[in-house]
């Protein structure tokens, strides 16, 4: 077993995997950049060590500087966390060069899954259905035009390399989709350095739908079943929720059949997530795999009773899987809010500075997972989520009236949060009844306000 | 069912129930002495009455005016907690009186349950092992020489209405019961206003292990398997946990079932712990009902996923229990850590004050039951509980090194609190193999310090 990690990230990503490796008996090495100097997840490691300026190119996203880092403190393995380095292929691939575990999947499984078109035809390999599209990237207008007619308008337009809505553009028509070619590949290029775009059927008001899994080096894997994040905003995921709303026993089954066919398909170890569109008649669309532990990962803990960063550790150290199939089973219902520093009131515009203020919610139900502290100033340079607020209730109903106590209870002054919006969420029949799309927050819970 | 409660009780346990209430849709009406006014379970109220005084007398005893605030605020029932009036039949028998829904036992079966003698009567017409000992109060010191005589020394007394340790003593021999029996009765007399003692055999080292057990008033009775509290100081539980540790399966069952008929026969409706000694060689004996929710519940809610409180009121409502004893299973190992604002490290002195840093400890298997924030004063005139730190894990391990990540995690500055001995205890060698009993910490753990 691993004695030290390095965890390649921070904040509240940083904070989770350093409990992880405590409930493991694993000393946790923290990076930090300057802006991070005095955050409490740098106080909570076993050691931190700075690794460069506030900027993400300088410290976070810098692998030399991480690896010196490692180097430097004498780890056995490094944690990439989410976002930053951690679907880098390069990143893991120079880790293990340099003799650190890289704890994730192989280089050539992040690499693959990476590139949409190679996902793709890796899941039609497999027989899992994807939204019908181009399989692989579209070259010239005449090539798109084609196709477009092939799968029927309304069709989008998706950069290959992308992430996050990043490059998707959707058209109604030939006109718009000559239009937005254009303009999409210079995005893409801008943002991936990669101009490449490929087409797909467009899904309309689809259900977000993801599998959890989870694989050893030893030939296992298995399913965690699905969490449902259907509630976004500009394709940013606002809440999570396990198991899906109101979701057919069969169309569950077929994305977790697929998800774990897929997965062995790649040759993919560690924990990962396949990410399904639902539309209203329930069929079922791969969309993407994330190679990396998502922000969302705890509500799959909550209902599982399994810890999924602890596993993520135990595999990369080369133990199976201690659980089959048959011994996962879903237990109740677990939402998370993601509590961003951001004014959901004022066109959700980011609110960095001091916490003056802070109740942490408690109680049956509630888990908390977060950095904060009353003190703490929210740097306004990084991604602006300051806090998940989880809870567990024996069923959806339950576990939503849990969730709307929490967020009564949570006090956080000095910042604006999204916490009013979560609020209003958690009260809206709409949402309480699993009536809702990825679309839905815009196209509704915003538009009814003039937002 | 309610449309709203009034809370007869204070901080930690005020906002538990306060919880409860949310989580069922019914409005929860707090009490507090002037002493209370700015405690964060009032603000979390939605409304609150002051009652009197800092002077437990004058407000959260005085019966008069929590009847009164009941009838101002117009609730339809009254939940008690657990200490000051919970176990109180004449407050029970007035509240319903009063055409208030008392949420707790019938007031006959806890005035039979709050006399030991009378609890000891009906357990042994149950055929449940009590304590060889009188039978019933014991008048002479004649009597006192004769029974200690039949069930062996060491003997011990004990006040036939107290509780909490107090007007106990071990004697060795007939000298010692003699010098013994004059003070018992007088420290009984001061302490309970009834100088009534009983005889007991002494079981040397015992482990403390409680069954909780819920009834309705359908006839239905179930009980939530037990609780293991051997950690205790002065007859003060500081950890508890559940399931016990160590316990063959032959003795759990015995105590479970022993439970369940006894609460049968008392009559005993709503939530209820039948509390038992467990000698070195796992005989179980019964020792007394707490007619009421306990502080440690919270442990039992982590591993069988029930929420006691909720229970409690659905079942003061009128309502028949949702689920048999074949419906109700273990999943794990939870832990609880009783933060005092005490200073475990001088002597255990009270530590009231102004809470100037806090910072709550969270993430997988972390439950934090508080009302405390940065800012609040601790107030020095009631019990010094501020905090009930709470784990699950998959197995008692798993939940020890959660508890050891989350006492690290936790900040509270500004006062003492026994943090410091909670580390010391889940670092404790003893502790984690399970080899404690009730004399333990004072025997062992703070003997090894000259304390």
């Amino acid at each position: 077993m691993f004695q030290r990690i390095l965890i390649a990230n921070r904040g509240e990503i940083a904070l989770r995997v350093i409990r992880a490796c405590r409930d493991l008996g694993i000393e946790a090495v923290a990076v930090y950049s300057q802006a991070d100097r005095d955050a409490p997840y740098v106080q909570l490691a076993d050691r931190a060590l700075c690794i460069g300026p506030a900027s993400g190119l300088e410290s976070y996203l810098n692998i030399p500087r991480i690896i010196a880092a490692a180097e430097l403190a004498d780890v056995q393995a490094i944690h990439p966390g989410y976002g930053f380095l951690s679907e880098n292929p390069d990143f893991a691939e120079i880790c293990r060069a340099s003799n650190f575990e890289f704890i994730g999947p192989p280089h050539e499984a992040i690499r693959k899954m990476g590139l949409k078109t190679e996902a793709k035809a890796v899941a039609k390999a497999a027989k899992v259905d994807c939204v019908p599209g181009s399989d692989g990237p579209v070259d010239s207008d005449e090539e798109a035009v084609h196709l477009a007619r092939q799968i029927r308008y309304p069709v989008l337009i998706k950069a290959a390399a992308g992430g996050g809505g990043k490059g998707m553009r959707v058209c109604q028509d030939e006109s718009q989709l000559l239009a937005n070619l254009k303009a999409a590949r210079a995005e893409a290029e801008a943002a991936f350095k990669n101009p490449s775009v490929y087409l797909e059927k467009f899904i309309d008001r689809p259900r977000h739908v993801e599998v959890q899994i989870l694989a050893d080096n030893h030939g296992n894997c298995v399913h965690l079943f699905e969490r449902e994040c259907s509630v976004q905003r500009r394709h940013q995921k606002l809440i999570e929720e396990a198991p899906a709303a109101s979701l057919p026993a069969r169309a569950r089954d077929r994305m977790c059949d697929a998800a774990v066919r897929l997965a062995k398909a790649a040759g993919y170890v560690n924990a990962g997530t396949i990410e399904f569109l639902v539309d209203q008649e329930f069929n079922t669309y791969f969309i993407e795999v994330n190679a990396r532990i998502q922000v969302e990962h705890p509500v799959t803990e909550l209902v599982t009773g399994i810890d999924l960063v602890k596993q993520q550790i135990l595999v990369a150290a080369g133990q199976p899987l201690p659980f089959k199939q048959k011994d996962i089973a879903i237990r109740g219902h677990a939402f998370q809010c993601r509590i961003n520093a951001e004014d959901s009131d004022h066109g959700f515009r980011p609110s960095p500075g001091r916490i003056t203020h802070l109740r942490v919610p408690g109680g049956y139900g509630v888990r908390w997972d977060s950095q904060i502290v009353s003190g703490y100033v929210v740097p306004p340079h990084y991604d602006s989520l300051v806090a998940k607020l989880l809870v567990h209730g024996m069923d959806r109903d339950q576990a939503a009236a849990i969730m709307r106590r929490a967020l009564d209870e949570l006090e956080v002054e000095g910042i604006a949060t999204t916490t009013p919006l979560h609020r209003r969420i958690f009260r809206n029949p709409d949402f309480l009844a699993g009536r809702v799309d990825t679309t839905w927050v815009e196209r509704v819970l915003l538009a009814s306000k003039g937002e």
